[in-house]
């Protein structure tokens, strides 16, 4: 058996190993949600910036540039971090640099890995299947919300411990937590983030969007 | 309502705002599990050092000296951190000095709240009753394992947070996910740690000795 752990701050990344892993971000709200609906909808590519600047120059070079700082779009960027806004088709072909509060900050500190995955509930079948065709130690890593702990990536981090029970045992205890938690809930995603304080707006975008189809 | 939060690891707790508010340091396996454990057994005074030889020098001073690093009894100390070790009343009217590797580093990082408490499965009702006095916001800090998450702490979070939620709402993540994840396996917590990965030996003893009933 493989081994999968979960890393549940950017700010605690630096106690696990990454060599040799396959690491998977998780922003539920929203940076990689996003990012696989901007795939999913035609968007060719994406590049991830940390830094705000360093993301702004990327429209010079013919990129579409959304970026986000808490919460809401950075002043000068075409896009925000809505995972509806690329739903329509607008933006096929396009090629994107995105930059957010927690997610991408997550992906730059996870390039240490053999191999960074975007992990978000629409793609969860998908990301286990390309970890289970191959056979290395699996590390997720939740984007968090300023450092601290939050449920949504905590509870896809369980859902994706959960999928690989077959191949990857939780050597470690926020696998197992989170496992358990995923199995208490998981029937009832939607409701349970509804019990989630404060309740911000745009968890009914996402949920009736059906972006985040949680069953 | 007031407010009560859970941090996960002392490398977090710069995240959390103390002041104004009770912080209740939590280290199951082991430290404050045998703080409760030597005060209930006549020990008379505990204190707490984050630095081993500053704890080492209190000897001097007429105090029992209790040190642990990564789970073994720290060179030159006369105790280590187990609990048991309290329990024949050999130590009745000792003063205790203790250190150790997670749980009095926790401690000394939350000394700017404006009461400490330590919280372990035993004195978990008689916590609830002096919170309950007053009418204070709680943190809850685990101290976790060298910066990492640990399932023994969490779940005597979640235990708190289920228990204050008369007077005291989640107003965090980690609060509410503890809470829900002690809803599940609260009422076998023995058998849930036996699924920990790895099983170390002292779960055994802490287990019969009857320190954590957890009933």
């Amino acid at each position: 058996m493989r081994k999968v752990e979960v890393c549940f701050s950017p700010e605690l990344i630096h106690l696990f190993d990454l060599e040799g892993k396959i690491v998977v971000v998780v922003d539920i709200f929203r940076a990689t949600s996003t990012m696989v609906a901007a795939l999913a909808s035609g968007v060719e590519e994406i590049i991830p910036f940390a830094d705000l600047e360093a993301c702004r120059l990327m429209q010079d070079k013919g990129f579409l540039i959304g970026g986000e700082r808490n919460g809401l779009t950075a002043p000068g960027f075409e896009m925000g971090n809505s995972p509806v806004a690329y739903l329509d088709g607008s933006y096929v072909g396009c090629k994107l640099a995105m930059t957010t509060t927690n997610g991408t900050q997550a992906i730059e500190k996870s390039l240490k890995a053999e191999e960074v995955l975007i992990g978000a509930f629409p793609n969860l079948k998908a990301t286990v299947s390309h970890i289970q065709a191959q056979s290395k130690d699996v590390l997720i890593h939740c984007a968090g919300w300023k450092g601290h702990f939050n449920l949504e990536d905590s509870l896809y981090a369980g859902a994706l411990v959960k999928s690989l029970e077959s191949t990857h045992e939780s050597s470690e205890d926020g696998a197992l937590a989170m496992s358990m938690l995923f199995e208490k809930v998981g029937h009832n995603l939607k409701g349970f983030f509804y019990l989630k304080p404060p309740t911000p707006s745009d968890y009914k975008i996402m949920v009736s969007s059906g972006i985040l189809t949680f069953a």
